[in-house]
């Protein structure tokens, strides 16, 4: 996620060098024809006709990319919110037993520890999966998870979906051993639930991207119009033409890009939902509420970026 | 689902050459007819008022048209959310009997297989139902369902209910029978009632339409603008207007097309939501799940497009 | 709803001769004033000015009439797939009992017809008030209801409401002499609420149209819009002015209609939403549902519209 | 709520008289300058620009005052649905005792009374609380409420949280005398739930108007347009101006003014969501569902106006 | 919230001036460049396509700010209606116990009001955390917490999820002496994540600006825009080209600036959500639910502005 307030001229200008260079040859190209026919060549109606219908293309795009961005920031933020509840449903439920040895009360703890760590664990895997980086989750979850449970998160297939059941698994257990009653265990489920509609959630946003035809038909006719744009301010401009078309394609280049690069917010750029930056808020919120005192400090923006 | 970055002009070409082949005569003659006038005929403000109206419509159209594909994407989304967590549940709370001696915990775990195959059998049928290949229902489930099952869910008026109510079933005997206390079944039932909201969600995209005024008068629109357009250009442009008139006509039947085509999202088109590959995604989770070995391999696009 | 591709041409002109007629004798006076005045009357810029901001009072009208429709559609999908999931608990929850003697199984299997039957006259009774057509309660119903509930239901202030009344009571009869347990009862409770919803969201439809002030005053600037244009087109095109002005006008006129036909989707009209076809489908897998072999067609359209 | 098609203008010129005044004011002024000058003063460009920000300022605000409107509708629809849901679950819940002398069935009968007319009562005092005439309260409650708490209704800072609150004691007493289990119990307490969002979404509505921002500057700016539209038509029309530049100015005017006018839907006007109309609904429903005969009469727009 | 119908003008002024001047200093060089060249710079087409892009961005911009403003109200919204309807619970479901000696009803009324003052800490601690008013803890929420859980809520990293967690614990300790059944605590325990939702839902929105992309670029184009309108008006209006543009660019800006203040909601700026005004609705709404008679008066806007 972008945090600066003034970007970067010298990102825009890695993104967009060739099309401005493009933008420019044409607009050369239409003042030396201009010149070269002394008339009027393409009347200004006919461009606005069509700017009028990338205008509603763009619009629509932008704000589809937006919603696709939005919707993946508020599954993340739902993410956030339903581990804290899981955590003190762990911590407030699986306690409330009614008599407790004092060796009960410690399995009880552990329990409740290995539950919020494998939560923790949730949300690493989900952000590298949806970052593509599987490679890192042994690395990564190593201190959270069980050596065994890590071993089969590495090579499942879809290692979030593994420690769900790893989690309805250990669940499953305490109500079995009888230290769950069947409300709060299906009390517990329908969190596991939640969890199972954001991953779910976060995968469509990954795998469905905005219909390509809403991609590509703006990119054509956005090259369309810096085309004709220039031959209908010849007459008026002459030379000088390149100095207003240019900057005017430029702003419908914007938009066109904004709206590309928003639409897929699990990309590992400058653009993305800042996963990693969610996930050290939930690891910080989920270790402190087992109380410990020693949590990772928040994440920071690095260069104006937060990841 | 197009997945390929560039569409194929290909296929543009053979939804669209009979429009821009009208499209380009009707430049000629206002070209023929404006040459032999030799006087402007239209004014472009009333073209642009045209297209003003017409560019509302296409707006509303097309966002509407993407609304309904997103939602179906979303509807089948839940429902590889759902069946995850159906399957879940089958297995962590059917599994958590008090006493079971090794026959019952056999029992159980066939009764669970049988669930999560049948919720497998689910997703394929309402896709066949969907895409109305009713016909494949006996080869398609024959992996996933008993013999008599089969027999009945082929041959029914709605299969997608039936095999609803046949998990419905199963799961009361389990009550019937002492395997599953009533709030277990009920917290099943709870899930089952998603699959029903899901299934009906589902029809409703299929069988509406959006209101069949906002695809006809659109088309005419459109029609009757790229008749008016070229004699608007015809006195800047002479023998010259079909250069402009044809490529402008174009852009605005591009996105009545895309329109049309996002509208329905179900019906075995390259614009289709990819259920094949969402199916193909449930039954490998639910089949790792089971803790099976032996996966079928994630779906792969097609020469540019996922089914 | 109107199913046919392309609408007929005699319904449009049912209800837009009179308009059309008013924008041709417009065009006509202004072509007569332009020609003894013999100069420009109205400039373009604001006619265009007047364009814009009936079409914004027309897109919103246009999106709103449609959010209108959709959602009375989605609340009847809803009731669609809460009429399945009533019956799926109707049939797997009353059974469910510990100790059946025959006679109590024969009780049950009567509880759970009449309450199914009771459902699909809750969906007629629905589409009748909405339709205004309460005569035809009592013809109707009467296959689906008990003689002393349909004396009841077709003198009622409220037949939907009464028909609720009827099924929680008779699932209270059921809790009070054993046959349901306290926890079932509730997830019945909570579907006939969603079918209070339901119902309450129809009628919100029904009884509330969109504020008179968008349907007043996009009337009120379509006729004056109407009335400028052809006084702006008349310096361009002389005597032809009708042959542009009439189209143009009409073209809103269209924009205008739709929206307002669209609004009020329960009038018994071609624009409907097809509530006999959707009582159909819920007849049809209700009592496919309770294995009864001989069900109604499902209802197809009649001359392009399904009712 | 405007009931009536045509509206009415009187009610129109007594809201827009003293604004068609400046505007015809202005016309007039930029006719006698543009005479004295005798040349273009303002070009349409400049106007179009304006009139383009204005457009998207005023579109904006229609669609959000629409949506409070819409919304506050909802909420009242809501209401409805919850009451008639809660009167049902209190007449089928409440009454669902395994054993039950006739004097406890008639106790039971006196609290199913009690509570259903505290629900009508809760409608009502949110209605006059939200109309601002809490003045009322004792006037209006005192058939549907015991005196004591009429009295201490009509004396609180908040009426219908109070009304909530008995209805949670009564609740809460029935539940300790023996009356109704914790399940019934906590399924009532989901609807109180209900109607506290309900409560709560009408008094954001109320209290939080569209920000000031959005009700200030359309303002402002259609005065700015209004001043500078005439002096870019008077070249064209000279002394006619006003009669073009007062309709278009009134054409904006309208729309400022229905945004404005929508944005409040609950304070006694003719624009409101029909409170009255929705409270008549929900008493004449739940004294049906009482089985009274003597309801009083569904109430009828008057002279045009539902209130 | 500004409260006040017309807006200061010393407010805007003193946001706005530095614009201003630049638009002013833009007018008058162009006048002089126009004098000195003697002839049209810069054709209107192209300053108009110019100003349809950045009405999409300002459109989308606006629309995206106000929805999170008012997504800023609603979460409070909720939050003031789960609050009341938390003491609710608290107040009818933990009394609700068989057999009560006067001894237990002390301690259930004295846990009771802990509970409903930590819910009204947990509004001002949201609140404070929001503004980031964290060395306001202690003072504000003291007479609220006993003042060991004061201690820790001052020092925590994240005070309103530490006092939710209390809260559980209060509610889990209640539950292991015997005051409250599992069910009851299960549903206190849904309304504890509605509060967690709430928290996360605000930290979304305080944490997650806008792209930086959808507020760089309108500012970016809003200068290109005001640096080319003068230039196409100066042939028109000579030396008078300031008097237009200026009013029309500030027009722009006031559009982009709306969007940027409304934005963000939790800034103490006079654009925010009044938190304080709900926080005393809260206190004094539970404070009565309590029977206190001493309530904090309601909060009053200060010079127009309700914080």
């Amino acid at each position: 996620m972008i945090v600066r307030r003034n970007l970067k001229w010298s990102i825009i200008a890695r993104n967009s060098w060739r099309q401005v260079l493009f933008f420019l040859g044409m607009g050369l190209v239409a003042a030396w024809v201009g010149r070269a026919l002394g008339r009027e060549l393409i009347p200004p109606s006919a461009v606005s006709a069509l700017s009028a219908a990338l205008a509603i293309f763009l619009a629509f795009r932008n704000s589809s990319a937006y919603d696709r961005w939005w919707e993946a920031r508020k599954l993340w933020g739902a993410l956030v919110n339903a581990s804290r509840s899981f955590s003190r449903q762990v911590l407030s439920l699986l306690g409330a037993l009614d008599s407790d040895p004092a060796a009960q009360a410690e399995a009880v703890s552990r329990l409740q520890q290995r539950l919020v760590y494998r939560q923790i664990a949730f949300a690493h895997a989900l952000r590298l999966m949806l970052r593509q980086q599987q490679d890192a989750y042994s690395r990564e979850l190593s201190p959270l998870l069980a050596p065994d449970e890590l071993e089969r998160v590495a090579t499942s297939t879809n290692a979030p979906l593994l420690i769900l059941q790893l989690q309805a698994e250990d669940v499953r257990q305490a109500a079995r051993t009888g230290g769950l009653d069947v409300y709060r265990q299906l009390r517990l489920d329908e969190t596991l639930s939640i969890f199972s509609d954001i991953q779910g959630g976060c995968e469509r946003i990954k795998n469905t991207p905005l219909p390509r035809q809403y991609d590509y038909f703006p990119r054509l006719f956005l090259y369309l119009y810096s085309v004709l744009l220039p031959f209908s301010l010849v007459p008026h401009l002459g030379l000088a033409t390149p100095l207003l078309s240019v900057p005017v394609s430029f702003v419908f280049l914007v938009l066109e890009s904004i709206g590309r690069l928003n639409e897929a917010p699990f990309e590992n750029r400058i653009q993305d939902v800042p996963l990693t930056a969610l996930c050290r808020t939930i690891e910080r919120n989920l270790r402190d509420l087992l109380q410990e005192r020693e949590l990772p400090p928040p994440a920071e923006p690095v260069d104006g970026f937060l990841w």
